[in-house]
């Protein structure tokens, strides 16, 4: 219902644009979770008709696509062109980590939407599958070896979010006294170390998978020695 | 407004009791998410007033715990009695996705949920956690263990629910011929041996993870040989 002028100083309605669509949208990912989001509510808190958005986006799938891009946006790939991979793989690991558990909510959704449009994100993949390619990885193992880093990764994300006091049985729990106990040694050494006990368990799992994967790029690099694997 | 009689044959209301509440939860988890369940919208689905609950659970955390201890039921962990702790803790790792991915609205839930009133999850870390202490593993090293392959497990069954094209970069995308080439090997030899691309990611690096940890223990134990490791 405008009248056709413009009071001077402050619009009364932002102006729309995908940055302000996706960064809202990411906001109210944030707020209530992967499974209330909608385009409608999104709208809502815009305080614009839906219609409108599709001046901008091209509809829930391009939104999500630049919710996935915003929040994996301090995720440095650079490092697979100047170190070597497995370095590179728990450098990477590691700002993953941190960008999506900036985000939890996002977790479920973007594990599970499919990637076209997150063009930032296809570049990413683009410099992490080549690097692992060039390091020797045979070309049918690099996408498992990516998937599989990134359950450990959203996982571990997640778990940064929980409570320090999580495994804490509690007091009419059954007898579990070994459990207690090494929850508590766990809690010791997180105490002395100054390192909360989520990066305790990421990093302790981090530095076994790379290790098992160095150790299996060994095998097949030397396998490769007599006859092509496959 | 009960009227004081009852028709013989079906109630008009079920009774109400723990395990009714438990499910109807899990239920309402699955369809509107961790964010969106409420103590207020259980009870509306079940038709009584939220107090009338509180005759049966102690509240959202307990119902919670109940909820944990459904998803969770199918989760063997006896194998650690039985199997050397690397082969046990694989079933255990499968067993676990697999009742996950049954429910995935309840990983960022439960991932974050405190455990107490879980009294079957309890009793199964004690089983985990006292098999691997047996097998050697220092003490301060169990609970990062069992934290770590958790995080794993719980988002390699959140890719379980993933669409299988997930990874394709889409027609408009941004040039990325190796990694598009390399999610077409990873379907080719999925398609070739009958296994979802998922299973290829979550067995892939379950084993490098595994064989990461027994080279692990194995020096941690030569090394406790000469002096007592921490």
């Amino acid at each position: 219902m405008s009248t056709g002028f413009r009071r001077s100083g402050r619009p009364t309605t932002p102006m729309l644009d995908r940055e302000i669509i996706v960064r809202s949208a990411l906001d109210l990912i944030d707020d209530v979770g992967a499974k209330g989001f909608s385009v409608n509510l999104l709208a809502q808190r815009l305080r614009v008709r839906p219609s409108s958005l599709y001046n901008h986006v091209k509809g829930k799938d391009d939104i999500l696509a630049g919710v996935r891009e915003l929040v994996a946006a301090p995720i440095d790939a650079g490092v697979f062109d100047n170190l070597p991979w497995d370095e590179a793989l728990m450098s990477w690991a590691r700002l993953y980590r941190a960008a999506f558990a900036a985000h939890p909510q996002t977790i479920p959704l973007l594990a599970t939407q499919p990637l076209p449009g997150a063009h930032s994100t296809v570049r990413m993949y683009e410099t992490v599958a080549s690097g692992l390619e060039r390091a020797g990885w045979p070309a049918d193992t690099v996408v498992p070896l990516i998937v599989g880093i990134e359950s450990f990764i959203l996982g571990s994300a997640l778990d940064l979010t929980a409570p320090p006091t999580m495994l804490d049985p509690g007091p009419d729990s059954p007898q579990a006294p070994r459990f207690t106990a090494l929850v508590h040694a766990r809690d010791e050494v997180s105490a002395a170390e100054g390192r909360p006990a989520a990066d305790l368990a990421f990093e302790f799992s981090l530095t076994a998978l790379v290790d098992g994967l160095r150790a299996r790029l060994a095998e097949q690099t030397a396998a490769s020695g007599d006859s092509r694997v496959r």
